[in-house]
């Protein structure tokens, strides 16, 4: 195991001492604090990664991830959702560390590579996914990039170090070491999620945007103020983080009706295979072949109290009764003949199945056959749905009109990203706005393989740092009497040309 | 048609003025102005029911009910939950109306009986419930009633009158009307729950409740203060009511996920046949088979943000990837065998079926077989905890302790109640109280038996006037000067001499 060497090259203080001559001194002193705090709290040490001009890479760009996938061991999992790189033009130094964040369904990993097949100076960020189930086959990727580093970032086989974060970071932290012959460090969940997601708010050009169905896809360019906001973070649960500063969170709630519960009920309800194969189900499908629906009762709107025929009064609400329906039509038909034999169509749902094995032959005509389609729909409609409803009331209690949805649940899915935020925009009457990201799925596992690097290096303060910062201030005004107002001055000259 | 006759007898200002002959001229002036009120607003005419003394009788006990439901038309419905009458003494006057609350999947129906076959006076009312489906029978049924009312209730026939409430009351408007020849009254859904509800807290000894695992089942006595309450009101789909005060609620919000939605994807997902098969089968169950839980992602707690090991993370979390691991296996076993035939078993999943139908009878060990008990856990679980998380954020938004959990959905059944307190407990750390009603489906139907009868009957006010009273105060005060002391005196006295 070889730990990951301190980048030696800080041009953070030396840069803050040029800008700002006259506060030398005090930007010396505060150098030196910031250097404590380095290696005290973040040991190992940092990388550096020049972000200034990043963007996000066309898809069909051939790119070294790509290359990767090809490999035997590192082969695109059944369920992958083809995520854009990232390229960083500007960054050239060696970068030792890949970061995973793995979940309880998804195993999301980022790695960074030069751009080797280019003439181009800087490389790239680069996106994956497992299924948490194939984390040998994780590891198998991970072993290729650890052989492949000098050719991928420059570093020497031996100094890889794994940043790894969600639950498997505990639960496969041995396996992982033990297979890789690496540091494996573990990152808080909910603290990767934040620095990933401001990383991606306040750095790269057209990730976030809003969505509407009438209005689809606005990018939102980075704005001055982003606090304080709440992110949503879907992955099999759901988690819900109130934010008000870069290091400044709190997990207000969550739900346990998230992307595995839309996936275990899909597929035990439905044959589709994965998840594309289930959002594709739901866009051809009808959910009021399957929702009760105001109508449905009322026989016309609920008008006073602002109820349309078609709001969705029970999810699912026509299936019981139509099992009632068809349980008394085979109680009829037993009459007349003896048991069928239940004969499994791929296409057919699992109910028609159910039906056929019990009722008679003579009653084919009552079978309980509702369409896989607006099964899927209606299930995606329920969760997406009831989590823009918590959320909504999250951001009531805590006043926050900015809500990002993430994680891997959205994969970028219209329906599901239109039910989202037509909850959000309805429950708020247009007062709060859902936001969306094209790397959504990766909050945690950005966050923690930019954990790995010196503060402040953002060029909008996206990320740490600035709490420590404050706190500097407020010791060296103690201390030395000087005033706030110089230091303040000093400290934002620093923190914009540490990013550069 | 027969207009039900207005009650001639009104004790109600006779008794304010005996007992506070001091302000008679002013109890006159009330009287007066009540009187106009009850001729404007509440026609056709009402009919008091004498409460004092009410409770709820023993189950067991033989009731008109249970005679009437051995009606060939009046035969219990399959998912029929016994409800226990509630014995009204001291009423002995005659009541010619019934009251339906007729929901997405249930009619909930009340009517009062006299004691025909005791010798003590009053009478009792009696509860029933039809599946929404068969509303014909539920037609037959008060037909049966209209036929007996002599014996019932001391009307002639042909003074029946129809309180209707629900969505039905306006869908099946004309079916009703026509059918029984009578008039069909209707009164708005969420005005009706909330007078039922008041009713329950009020007036009836033993019938409210709190019920935790550790601390089973607690009566609550009446208190003076009810208000501020949430109705959170669990039929087919969820409403939230905020109650301020006897007439002024609103509906703050609801989730469709709901009764209809469990039983909606049990119905399914398993061979239950009715709400109590799959409760029962609940019971049974141990979720864990088929949920994520904390410890199934980290191994462990996570203890940083207070989640435990056995907290449930993802609902059906567990359930894809078990799928993609027998359809792995599937595929491997494919090489070796043709096609088996599908077998419905009674007793076995639909998830068992869909997976025998797809796989070769070789690889018969990778069924995908999830226990139908862990499966109706799990949802019931889901759907219970995510209604208790958002009574307790639209309680914490409106400022409310007290939340009464109402609605056909809970049938007294020990897990949902305990699931629901419990989470409202845990989230609100002690501060909120969860209520339960041993009569929780029948709010409404109460409800709009209760709007045809006059006002400040209750003896503890539980229901109607109570605002256009404040307002007659208000207005006496100004146009006669008098003091406010002596008028709020005479109004005290009068509401509780009205009730007796």
């Amino acid at each position: 195991m070889t730990p990951a060497v301190d980048h030696p090259h800080r041009p953070h203080a030396e840069a803050a001492a040029a800008a700002a001559a006259a506060a030398a001194e005090r930007a010396q002193l505060l150098d030196e604090a910031t250097e404590e705090i380095y290696n005290s709290i973040f040991r190992p040490g940092s990388v550096k990664i020049n972000v200034k001009g990043a963007f996000i890479v066309d898809p069909d760009t051939s790119t070294p991830a790509a290359a990767a996938r090809a490999q035997p061991n590192g082969q695109a999992s059944p369920t992958h959702h083809e995520t854009s790189d990232i390229r960083l033009p500007n960054h050239t130094a060696v970068v030792s560390h890949i970061a995973v964040d793995i979940g309880g369904s998804l195993i999301k990993l980022v790695y960074f590579s030069r751009e080797v097949h280019s003439t181009d100076s800087g490389g790239r960020l680069n996106f994956q996914i497992f299924e948490t189930d194939r984390i040998d086959d994780c590891v198998e990727f991970m072993k290729h990039l650890r052989d492949n580093q000098l050719e991928l970032n420059g570093s020497q086989p031996g100094e890889l170090c794994v940043m790894a974060t969600g639950g498997g970071a505990y639960k496969f932290y041995d396996k992982i070491r033990d297979a890789l012959g690496v540091d494996v460090l573990r990152e808080d969940e909910m603290e990767c999620l934040i620095i990933g997601l401001d990383f991606f708010i306040t750095e790269i050009p057209r990730e976030v945007f809003t969505y509407s169905e009438t209005d689809p896809m606005h990018f939102v360019s980075p704005r001055e103020r982003i606090y304080p906001y709440l992110l949503v973070n879907i992955g099999s649960g759901v988690s819900i983080l109130k934010v008000d500063g870069p290091r400044s969170y709190q997990r207000v709630g969550g739900t346990s009706l998230g992307g595995g519960t839309l996936w275990g009920l899909l597929s035990l309800l439905t044959g589709a295979r994965n998840f594309d194969d289930m959002l594709e189900a739901a866009g051809h499908g009808d959910n009021a072949n399957v929702d009760m629906l105001v109508g449905d009762i009322y026989g016309a709107d609920y008008g006073k109290i602002g109820l349309k025929s078609t709001t969705i009064a029970s999810s699912f609400g026509k299936v019981f009764k139509e099992k009632n329906r068809v349980d008394a039509a085979v109680r009829r038909g037993a009459r007349l003949g003896g048991n069928g034999n239940g004969n499994g169509n791929g296409n057919s749902s699992a109910t028609e199945q159910t039906a056929a094995g019990e009722e008679s032959e003579s009653s084919s005509s009552v079978k309980l056959a509702f369409d896989e389609c607006d099964i899927s729909r209606s299930l995606l409609y329920a969760v997406s749905n009831n989590i823009g409803q918590i959320a909504y009331l999250q951001s009531q209690i805590h006043n926050v009109s900015d809500i990002y949805f993430g994680g891997s649940f959205i994969r970028g899915h219209r329906q599901t990203m239109n039910t989202l935020s037509y909850g959000l925009k309805f429950w708020s009457k247009g007062e709060k706005q859902a936001y969306f990201l094209r790397h959504e799925g990766y909050l945690g596992a950005v966050g923690a393989f930019l954990r790995r690097q010196p503060k402040n290096w953002g060029r909008r303060n996206s990320l740490e740092g600035l709490d420590e910062i404050l706190e500097l201030r407020r010791s060296l005004k103690a201390n030395k009497e000087s005033s706030s107002q110089a230091v303040a001055t000093t400290t934002t000259t620093t923190t914009r040309t540490a990013a550069d």
